[in-house]
């Protein structure tokens, strides 16, 4: 496990839609993740935030430049469906070193808790060296519900990886690091 | 999402047993899943059955045949275990571009509160242009569970990929379409 | 479905762990495994018990050695997380022909009860010939917490596979035959 306690944080958030990439919608989802993270994280952090279109190409490039410009978590949102357009898994996959499988399995969970269409979300989660990438739904409410099941783990997962030192609210998040 | 909506739909039915497709014992497998389709869809559709054995080569070709025959859903029985002639997933995963996580996760986890050897099922989804395909485990009791599992995320999932447009009795299925 | 049934069976348990290895610490984890074992199951047992770095290239070795040795079912610990050395599930996909999704996810699930983390492990499980191997966690109440998750199902899967025929003390572990 790092020792190393970073005093802050880089975090991507990156928009994939091919819409509101050319500006035809305003994007929520992008803003909605940086709002949860402001509400729950003690670590001063600063974002790259980007809105790029449903390219797989794009999208693998612009996840290494976020990983190669010191993001230490990089948080997407699109492109997880089953549409031909849909190539965010691929992507992630593509730049990843190792997958996590928990991430995905536990977002479906408790979409699904939501709607029946969650199991058609192709969300993943991995590692590009000392990065973590994780897939979010396109939609505002369901970003919250996968955030709010997957963060307590993200902190700790970071650490381990050489990422940066995660701390939250403990009102708003448990943020769980095993005594070992 | 697609905005076309076919009148009709052609469904592929594929029953992959070594036994039944010598006839050495009646193929109930099949027939139960078209019983299902019969009892919650209300757009009409037309069955492409097939009863083959626990080939990989053949039983890619065939999935290959019934989609590009028109085939916008295909609903494999058969050949998802560990056994070393269990190899429907392998086929499935060869013919298809993307694959569909959340059906195996929410099949085997409905399974298992029947069984706990539904862990020991490999059954998968994917899909292939414009067909989605889906491993449904072998045993007729088995088969519906999963059915009643999944179903509701299909027809949105065929809207997605440009698939046929089905639509289901309320009374026997929630078939569930996001208003975005 | 394999007739055989053998008097005996041959367990291989691999520890997974740099320190273990070196003899920085006493390996607890591989010893709870065999009491496991000891503890459910009245087939008669003989272990092969190792312990190794978390290398990959002599965790696939070990495997493979193990299997080709006589095991018909592998247990592991240790390596499974999202840490640079954590190589467990890439050294275990690497000497399987055909992986088992459901073995990971349940295993997931059931430590998801006790800790947030539990999205972090990449446990996994696939079969190489007629052996069946099986990732758990590093920690020894974890590994009993798995182990409780997956036994009743793991038999019925060496059945199938041809591995050894497991039986258990079914005051302690009811374990699933079906009956076809």
């Amino acid at each position: 496990m790092s020792e190393r306690k970073t005093p802050s944080a880089k975090i991507g958030i990156l928009t994939v839609s091919d819409r509101a990439s050319r500006g035809q919608y305003q994007d929520f989802s992008g803003p909605a993740i940086q709002e949860y993270l402001s509400e729950v994280l003690t670590t001063p952090f600063e974002v790259d935030y980007r809105v790029i279109p449903d390219e797989q190409a794009l999208i693998a490039k612009t996840l290494i430049e976020m990983e190669e410009g010191g993001c230490g978590l990089i948080l997407t949102t699109g492109g997880t469906g089953p549409a031909p357009r849909d190539v965010t898994p691929e992507a992630t996959e593509g730049v990843c070193t190792r997958m996590m499988p928990g991430f995905g399995e536990l977002m479906r969970k408790v979409s699904l808790e939501q709607t029946p269409t969650a199991i058609l979300s192709r969300q993943t989660a991995g590692i590009r060296k000392a990065c973590l990438i994780v897939n979010l739904p396109g939609k505002p409410r369901s970003i919250r519900l996968c955030l709010e099941a997957v963060f307590p783990a993200i902190p700790y997962c970071l650490d381990l990886i050489g990422g940066p030192y995660l701390e939250a609210d403990p009102a708003k998040v448990q943020v769980f690091r095993p005594t070992s």
